[in-house]
């Protein structure tokens, strides 16, 4: 077989399908979020980010900066092992008990990735209960499907935030097997938000453990920034809850939340955690930080919701259509990946605007988009030129208005 | 189903055996490798790590440590956003090149760790290459085994290190179909290194991919640390290789090197790099200072050459059994879980050295052992003092001497 000729005949199947990605390489600025220097083929060139994750940009904040400097400077650029073999170092016992702390849980354990922990959670949970169940709701991130393919278990896919179809799902399975239900709190693409109470409820009916991504919630929502189980008080009544140090918090890393002997099982047998080289000292440092600041200042995510509105407001009043939804998400709805892309590159090229387009298999095809997350640190201005940019090209292109 | 009780009772197993892992809380110090404050139940108090995967020191090395700072201040905490959406800092691009030149290959692809590298790319390639056969050497990684078989497909496990048994299996199979076969050049746990020439010699005969992991070898092998496929003239033959930025390169994060269109398939269909956030521009900054200097300076890999033949011919001069390799790995053999852990607790707890003990299943049961990594930051001291501990528990004991 010829394998190059097998790989670029596979790339010129996306690029035919308008799915090829070029990532844009961007040089973020402390002190000037949201703009970043962008490396592109003419010169590099100040651009406005318009769809970062780091969400309340604590990655330029102040106290997570310093953090950082003297973690690196106390011990180290790298952690020198895996958590097993030199590699776990006072910053990450300290972060697993902030973590803890902020769910509301006994104990808490640190991935090298949101992804990872879910995968390894996942994958590890359903394989090693015996004759475990897995219900997933039909909108689960990737790595969550991952995780669960891993475990080569028994599973099921609920319709999407659909308690009724998921009590019917589990109405119908053995009452003797174990279960585990999995879904996210806040959906990245859509922006909606689980019913997590009725979960629960239908949870604690059949006796199943709940798994709960916040990936998109945590440090976002509720008074200390636990998530949404935290704003609605039902931290006690899930099973774990999952997280990410990158986007509120800014930095990198994931993790899960739970009882003692639930962290401690995925600690002792999951192959993802054991054979990983840990997390740098200085980021689990700048973590702990972001973490702490968030649960006493509710100012960036105020502040955050007031640019959400604004922007929305703003795209109403000029008939951009984007998907309503009760989080921090705006999604500029497109619904062809040429035109998205098409859209994003004119953008950047003529607006100096940044916002990638997310075409399947992000999300289904047909509901291709601009996903756009304002900032704290979105100035009107910002807003406007946004808003301007997307009105001008809708204009001239005769794109679909909203309603 | 009572979770709770089935995970302490898993626990309670894993104890039983003397397999239950308690994790070391270290903080390590700049500018005193390898001493770490142990953090341990009677208060903190100094240590001498002698199993850091740090191979050369490189976390506390003052070019890493300036580069990092310089870009934590420069462009803040996180990268923001997955590699496709917002994520990709300058620093990931020249990292990228950095290592696609230090193997002499037209590209490279970072991910958040090394685990993640070889699960994302062996499944990835393995699961889209239509018909793909893989051939894997029986003593891989756990990253590279969970990958291979995430990816579904069929699989021969070849004896280790032999390249008899190679040929074999793979003269059996169907010529037509196309074949991968993964192996690394140094095995962590035992320290010897794969006939990678012989390997080639057989994969180009029938026509496969070659996948090789050079995790503990690159920074530490050949003239510019390119690992023993450079030491060897090797590096044109090996379809792929694998490495990390968390051992010799002292920081965190792995990679792939290849083709641009192997490359750039892998960028394009791994979930695992997909749906990641990216490595923090500092980090990515760091490993490019590390691997930079270690191109150009051969002092550190001969200082731990150096510091590794001393410890063989004092543990000789002691009778302490260890392993002989042609690596920098040194493991002093123990041969029984309860009795490894039990060693390196005293190590601990009387002579104020940390070794963790390598049980099952990281290691086959009645191979455990003490893995020893010496860094050319060890001094003579040093060494007598771990080689005099290890010499007063094995007579106390009545240990197993060295023939």
């Amino acid at each position: 077989m010829d394998f190059e000729s097998f790989f670029r005949s596979e790339l010129d199947g996306l690029r035919r399908e308008g799915r090829y990605r070029v990532f844009a390489d961007l040089e973020r600025q402390v002190g000037r979020f949201p703009t970043a220097t962008y490396h592109g083929e003419s010169g590099p060139r100040d651009v406005t980010v318009w769809c970062s994750n780091d969400y309340l940009g604590m990655g330029q904040h102040p106290k997570v900066l310093a953090a950082m400097h003297q973690a690196l400077d106390g011990s180290g650029a790298g952690a020198g092992g895996t958590r097993n073999i030199g590699g776990t170092n006072h910053y990450h016992v300290l972060l697993e008990r902030e973590l803890a702390d902020l769910h509301g849980k006994e104990a808490a354990l640190i991935f090298n990735s949101g992804y990872m922990a879910n995968w390894a959670a996942l994958s590890t949970l359903a394989a090693r209960i015996p004759g475990c169940i897995v219900l997933t709701d039909a909108l689960n991130h990737a790595s969550m499907i991952e995780g669960i393919r891993h475990s080569r278990v028994e599973k099921h896919i609920f319709a999407h935030n659909d308690p009724a179809d998921l009590r019917r799902k589990l109405a119908a399975l053995d009452p003797s097997r174990p279960k585990l239900i999995a879904f996210e709190s806040v959906y990245s693409m859509d922006g909606d938000i689980a019913p997590i109470a009725e979960f629960c409820d239908i949870a604690e009916e059949f006796g199943a453990m709940t798994y709960c991504d916040e990936v998109h919630a945590v440090g976002l929502y509720g008074p200390r920034g636990g998530g949404v189980s935290e704003r609605e008080g039902l931290t006690d009544r899930l099973t774990l809850i999952q997280g990410t140090l990158a986007k509120a918090y800014g930095v990198i890393g994931g993790y899960v939340a739970g009882s003692a002997a639930l962290c401690d099982f995925i600690r002792s047998f999951a192959s993802g955690f054991i054979f990983s080289s840990s997390l740098p000292p200085a980021v689990a440092a700048g973590a702990i930080a972001a973490i702490a600041h968030l649960k006493e200042s509710p100012a960036e995510r105020e502040r955050q919701q007031d640019r959400v509105q604004a922007l929305r407001r703003k795209l109403d009043a000029a008939g951009i259509p984007h998907l309503e939804n009760p989080s921090h998400i705006v999604p500029v709805m497109v619904g062809e990946a040429k035109a998205c892309k098409a859209i994003s590159d004119e953008l950047l090229a003529r607006f100096d605007i940044y916002v990638q387009p997310i075409n399947y298999p992000t999300v289904p095809r047909g509901t291709e988009r601009l996903r756009i997350t304002p900032s704290p640190f979105h100035s009107d201005a910002d807003i406007d030129a946004l808003v301007a940019a997307l009105g001008a090209i809708w204009a001239r292109d005769g794109l679909k208005r909203a309603a």
